[in-house]
């Protein structure tokens, strides 16, 4: 018999015999894997999805359970809030940068007000109203929230904007948990035989190219399921696969704090084994939790030699993602006592250094003279006019910190909380089909979520919610096609 | 029959009968290409090299022929600078960043003098001498320049500074041409049967999984060769193919100028369709010629913001890659009357400013009051005490450009020359073997040059002379694997 092997799939003519035999096999029960099984059982198949944990979660369930909609829905209406599709199609393609999948960002756009009634007909509440503010997740039971880089530079420029972090109702952080449970409720309501402690270890496939089974492993033995209208990988990123990272992403070194479910890739090596494309490898969303407290969101970054990178009105990934591409090891975010507030313990940021002016936490952060203190005195004159010419950094964020005492803290790349994930996967059509390098189809492979390059397509324009928005649409459309 | 793509390999077993037989197919003409036939060719194989062009020549005769050599060639000594293996090593290293293949590094460094020796013995010639200063190319036959960052910071303080380029004597510049004329005629003594106008247009593998033959195409026939022993591709990168640039690498359509002979990554395609991993896929090299004339290397970058950004003395690329990493769509290269010369009218660098102090060239730039002009007086005054605090830029280049007029020129990533290639590809074996991506060879396959990732592995980190090093020791380690 072949050697069974993530990197290449099993031929299925050495199949002595089939153990299970089902229409759909769905890998993964995060978020994009229930989908992609409610679709695809309530089209009538009959669906099998193995999870190698032990219940439904993934990356999904760790997550503040926030999804990313736009196009004018009720909460954004009730909170007097006018957003176009065509704005928000915008907004996505800004986002995803020279990344963007311009194809899936429309589609999205389009259809994302269905999907969100979609989610709420499964029994995802919403409690329907707007906390304003600047927020990482609320910590009651909001509904809607500022969760990107909206309404900061240069995405305000390119698309009216709106709030569309659409986050479940649910009191305090981890709505991603109730989230998943709610689509784990319907997926075993819709018939879905859920299948855990069962990792998917190759798949199948035919001597014409076609998939027709994954090979799963449970209690140490490998079983062969034999999936008659393919399957769907919805396995997450390769966060936690450190040959992967240093193979495709390398860049994550420079950071330490990898999160998700143990995330290792094999959807991904899979799929590429079966000749799928994996696209925009490299790119990674990073962030360090600095907006919070809230106050904190006011402050000022700059790096090793003084100078400002970015207009810190933007979301807090996208500053943390511009902080890691500065030279040096860390960058500092200076406050003012009216606005400093103790950080949050999880994000590891110290205080570097204290002063009554910005020339003393200049000298005791042991800068070169006028370079924090030059950088601050320009800052502050401007923001004094409402003005930031410079980075275009807009009230109410926009505001001097002029009034000592003063203080630096320090993100460091190696020791505060830089958590990371992967955003480049397999190459996917709008409807899930996995595409080999020449942009065909690959029979009988389907994929959604973080093992594919989705809506969160570059590091810099990541904004909060897209990535549960990719996984809950994208594997809805996936298992439909599946089902087809 | 079945179908012939780039994409996957053609089975051998489908092969009615073979046109041509060979031990070895080398696929590509350029350096990497005919040191690889040459190595095969003397270890006994019967070769056959397929070049899809009318001659030899690809990527490599377009270049200046410079050779990145370490560890204490005759010409470093001659010239008095004292180079060890340990300091090429580590500087190799650097230059790879977070990319670098340690492996590779630490064998060139190891057998760089060696290989410079048969390079000398296959009748390239080399003055010998030393030509001090800042070049791209000698425009002279002078044999030893800086041609990378050795010099400048960080790298200085990771390995002691020597002169690595080692060019070859040709009046001029363009020394690619003959340094490739030069490896043709060793190829075609040893034996290498060279067919032209022939285009790769698939591998054949049997069902084993070993590479056995190539399909080329000729006067618009496709022809199998079988490959007893294997095939070498040395093909290039995908700087000219649109479709990988995008999936790949699309932060090259920042910039606007491919350079290279139409490499169209056919040979990437072919070996990931084979197994092989390819790896670093969105590295890319970057240079927009503005160290020519000379006196223009002392000059200083700002950004739109009026920011620095690195030291000016790296290397042209280096300050290239950051320079278009950089917000917006240009940056400045500014400069006294005294180290002011017209830019090379290849570079379509324009003048974008002048005047009398760097606050008139602020002004006249349109840049906010105090950017600029305030950057320049403190880089103006540290560099009269011959420091650069903030990016450690050193003397020579290191010099107060105080005496107006002054001049800003724009180097603009759509208009201005920055000549771009691609630098991801196969990942291979010191050896030159394609590794699949589970770190095991694809039987019967080999790759060198630009379509795999080698010595030149990060775009920041470019040193003139890396590449046509790696092709042309890589090439001659796969060739040699290939005969064993």
């Amino acid at each position: 018999m072949s050697e069974v092997s993530l990197h290449r799939p099993f031929p299925a003519e050495k199949v002595g015999q089939w153990d299970m035999e089902t229409d759909i096999a769905v890998v993964g029960f995060g978020a994009a894997g229930a989908c992609a099984a409610i679709e695809a059982a309530r089209a009538g198949a009959q669906v099998t999805l193995f999870e190698r944990a032990s219940g439904s979660g993934g990356a999904s369930a760790l997550s503040g359970g926030e999804i990313y909609v736009g196009g004018g829905t009720d909460a954004q209406r009730a909170a007097g809030f006018t957003d176009t599709i065509e704005d928000f199609a915008a907004y996505l393609k800004a986002a995803g940068g020279a990344f963007a999948d311009e194809t899936k960002c429309d589609l999205y756009a389009r259809e994302a007000l269905e999907h969100y009634g979609w989610l709420k007909s499964q029994g995802v509440p919403y409690r329907g109203n707007y906390l304003p503010g600047k927020h990482i997740e609320p910590v009651d039971d909001s509904t809607l929230i500022w969760s990107g880089s909206e309404a900061a530079w240069p995405f305000c420029d390119i698309a009216v904007p709106a709030p569309r972090g659409h986050v479940i109702a649910h009191s305090g952080w981890g709505g991603g948990r109730p989230l998943v449970d709610i689509l784990e409720a319907r997926a075993r309501e819709a018939g879905v035989n859920v299948v855990t402690d069962a990792r998917a270890v190759a798949l199948v496939q035919d001597g014409t190219g076609r998939i027709v089974g994954v090979v799963v492993r449970m209690a140490n033995r490998d079983r062969f399921v034999r999936a008659r209208q393919g399957v769907v990988l919805c396995t997450g990123g390769f966060a936690f696969n450190e040959s992967m990272r240093q193979r495709y992403c390398p860049e994550t070194f420079k950071i330490s704090c990898p999160i998700g479910d143990q995330d290792d890739g094999a959807g991904i090596e899979m799929g590429m084994g079966a000749g799928g494309d994996a696209i925009h490898m490299e790119q990674f969303f990073t962030t360090c939790p600095w907006t919070m407290p809230e106050p904190q969101a006011f402050g000022v970054f700059v790096n090793q030699a003084g100078q400002r990178f970015i207009n810190e009105d933007c979301y807090h990934g996208r500053v943390s993602r511009c902080a890691v591409d500065q030279m040096g090891d860390r960058v500092f975010l200076l406050l003012d006592i009216a606005h400093f507030d103790q950080p949050l313990d999880i994000a590891r940021i110290a205080i570097a250094a204290t002063g009554e002016t910005w020339e003393e936490v200049e000298a005791e952060l042991d800068m070169v003279p006028r370079t924090l203190g030059a950088t601050m005195a320009f800052y502050n004159e401007h923001a004094r006019q409402g003005r930031d010419p410079l980075f275009h950094k807009r009230p109410p964020m926009l505001t001097p910190l002029d009034q000592g005492p003063f203080v630096a803290l320090e993100l460091n790349f190696e020791s505060s909380y830089f958590s990371f994930f992967t955003l480049g996967g397999l190459r996917t059509s709008a409807q899930g089909e996995v595409l080999n390098r020449a942009g065909t189809p690959v029979p009988g492979l389907f994929a959604a979520g973080r093992c594919t390059s989705g809506l969160p397509a570059w590091g810099h324009g990541y904004s909060s919610g897209l990535s549960l928005a990719d996984c809950t649409f994208f594997g809805r459309q996936a298992g439909r096609k599946a089902a087809a």
